[in-house]
């Protein structure tokens, strides 16, 4: 990698933490000027605008929440077991956040979505992307026996990411990962016995 | 009424559904110029600060949901049909919302938690008082026997509050009411089928 991309790299992974705490409107260039330590020039250098680092930066925080799923998922064959290790990816938001800040689809629906269509744009990618993995899942699990034939794929991916991402909201809220920690374990009895036949 | 008093209460209703749609960091002094009709001394005359008018936007727009929750509770006395009640609140968040720009609760929280300590506390009071009015239904219910007497009063509330939240963020993120409606119609049949003895 070049000292330009090295440098153009690490500009988007400090960005990415200070949008995810304190917004894309909430950041100013000064701010982006303290967490990089560089010059307005010099963020200017590899970016054309705060626009433009603002979707590199969100596409990088959700390519890491995307890493997280391959990750918790690589060895898990059973649907059960692969719907369980995403839920795993939020069971340490508070306390190990891939991105500090809280889950940034999260924060960039919630701001972009009256405000800036580009980044609601992109936040709806990394859901759509989301979603189709969670309805490959429930569709393979079902065609193996494992899942009920009656499960509804796409209502699953609604109701497992709406849950999860309205307890982020509430944990986040309180500063108490309480409410993620209750919201998971009801998420994965749900998993095993609502959408799994009893074995 | 005094003219000040009504003045003022017009400048908190526009700025609420200013702030609910551009948050409070991405409004404006000119944004809050522009919809109350106002300069800014006009603002200044009856709030000290931005923030002073942003707590009161706040409490304002909690307010709405709140006499929602009563109207909507109005006259329903079985534990069951209270829980559908506050459930159907969320309905027509997006054709009808008492507050244009979707869930004041929700936009508050995300946008506040890592970043404006006062307004967070509003969130957490108005969030607070939903859990109380869920966990008073639940409790109530179950004394009556309309509810399983094994029913946890303070996750019923983290899962319909998670839940709701969530699909407000899926909803408005793509402007499409279908994913509330997929969480509403799974939350009735949760409260239905897993909260109370079939009967």
């Amino acid at each position: 990698m070049s000292k330009a991309e090295e440098t153009k790299t690490r500009i988007i992974e400090q960005a990415a933490v200070l949008f995810n705490q304190q917004g894309y409107a909430g950041a100013s260039m000064s701010d982006l000027m303290r967490v990089t330590g560089l010059q307005k020039g010099g963020i200017y250098n590899h970016f054309r605008s705060k626009d433009e680092l603002a979707l590199a930066a969100f596409d990088f925080a959700a390519n890491c929440i995307q890493q997280k799923f391959i990750g918790a998922l690589s060895g898990k064959r059973h649907a059960v077991d692969r719907l369980i290790a995403i839920l795993s990816v939020y069971e340490h938001l508070l306390d190990d956040p891939p991105i500090q800040g809280g889950c940034p689809i999260l924060n960039t629906a919630v701001e972009s979505d009256d405000t800036h269509p580009a980044l609601r744009q992109r936040a709806q990618l990394a859901v759509d992307g989301w979603r189709r993995l969670i309805q490959r899942v429930v569709a393979q699990g079902i065609q193996r026996g494992e899942l009920h034939a009656t499960v509804d794929a796409d209502a699953v991916a609604t109701i497992l990411i709406s849950t999860i991402e309205g307890a982020v909201m509430l944990s986040k809220l309180y500063g108490d990962a309480c409410y993620l920690k209750q919201a998971l374990n009801y998420l994965k009895t749900y998993v095993q016995q609502q959408l799994a036949p009893p074995g």
